[in-house]
């Protein structure tokens, strides 16, 4: 220490402290095993060493340990099994946890239907597209037979609705892009709220919807981009115009 | 009942029972909370009753009521606050929750480099057109706030790749989309990462950058919408096309 100018006590302000914010044990642990999981280094699969004897290497309680696991198994980290044979296993994070979040946000936000058809027409031509250029057999199947259960569906409203949303996702699918995919099936409980429109969904509007989806599937299958892009643009922005004349809702 | 024709006992297969999944109280109780803050019952920034009152009202344990909190403050839809006037308070969860979990989801999933980019091309020029269409004075200042911080930041070259996240999240703000907002800013840390590469950040690229920059947020303040859209789409692709030249790695 260096010696300053002796300051008479009078003069010297008394000591103060800010407020301290203590992180939790519990959110310690977490965080450490949170980032081994997330680096790699713990496997997907890999079981946790048994709750005692975590709570002997980290030198923390029991219900310390229980607390950080529950945490984990919470954000979708962990999936706790009980019983024989049970423990904690590492389950990387994936596109549940991000539709699970984003329905959250929709919910907690009460997202308009206007924003849900603009990220709609941001992100599904580019799906679309994608689509084109990576589809493979697999992918074609699935969205024939999307597309037969759409057609299928005839006079029944909720099976139509179902198909069409499966038929967008599947399009996602065959993007090959994983944060696509994730944003398309995080979005599809609202694509389903928003198209849940029973009068609308009409003979005619079922009608064009199917001959969209096919003319769609014609370009992903030659794999033309530029078409498949094209034609998703349009039958996203078609759709959400005639629904708008219809569904008073601001929100969904 | 009705009388059935009578079965010897040894006719009579034993009764059997599959696994019996029971849901843990906690996670009843942290639905049912869950349910009335997305409902909008519980309205944003609202004391739950204290924990003791929980416990009465509920019937549940202690524990059970403190697990079931500490779930729903980890899902960021409690704020829990210590000590004297402290509480659970309910917090609508907002973009936060969205970028943390997009942020696992990418580290869990080791997101390739290629469908960032494809994601940021088929979402960015869709939020720079909505910005022409709606950006606010306020908007106007924060997207030349952002630009003026990109070109001082001169050879510090981390300043310039915060600069840069931060015009590209404003131009998203600017969109007035709550969707497309939360998917850039859950976005943000990743293009932070994938724009990280010093010795490729010359004076050129710099330069380049903060040109497009501005010609965008000329379309923007001009409400030229196609301009803004076809700028953005030239600047994402055109950065990703010069990245993909030096940078090897595969995924982020």
């Amino acid at each position: 220490m260096t010696r300053g100018p002796s300051v008479s006590p009078s003069e010297q302000p008394a000591p103060r402290f800010e407020t301290l914010t203590v992180p939790k044990a519990s959110d310690v642990l977490a965080a450490e095993v949170r980032e081994r999981i997330l680096s790699g280094e713990f496997r997907e699969g890999t079981a946790l060493p048994p709750e005692r004897q975590l709570v002997e290497q980290t030198g923390l309680s029991r219900a310390t340990v229980r607390e950080a696991l529950r945490i984990l198994e919470v954000e979708g980290l962990l999936e706790i099994r009980p019983g024989r044979g049970g423990g904690a296993f590492v389950h990387r994070p994936g596109r549940e946890s991000l539709a699970n979040t984003v329905q959250l946000v929709i919910r907690g936000q009460r997202i308009r239907l206007e924003a849900l058809h603009e990220t709609r027409e941001a992100i599904e031509p580019a799906c679309a597209a994608l689509a084109a250029r990576r589809r493979t057999d697999r992918d074609l199947a699935e969205l024939d037979a999307a597309h037969a259960e759409l057609v299928g569906a005839d006079e029944d409203i909720q099976r139509f609705l179902r198909a069409n949303v499966r038929w967008h996702t599947v399009v996602a699918q065959a993007s090959g892009n994983e944060l696509l995919i994730g944003f398309m099936s995080a979005l599809s409980r609202s694509i389903h709220a928003a198209t849940d429109l029973e009068p609308f969904m009409d003979a005619g509007i079922r009608g064009l919807t199917a001959r969209a989806h096919a003319r769609i599937t014609d370009a992903i299958r030659a794999g033309d981009e530029a078409a498949a892009a094209r034609r998703m643009t349009r039958h996203v922005c078609g759709f959400a115009q005639a629904a708008a004349e219809v569904d008073h809702r601001t929100s969904i």
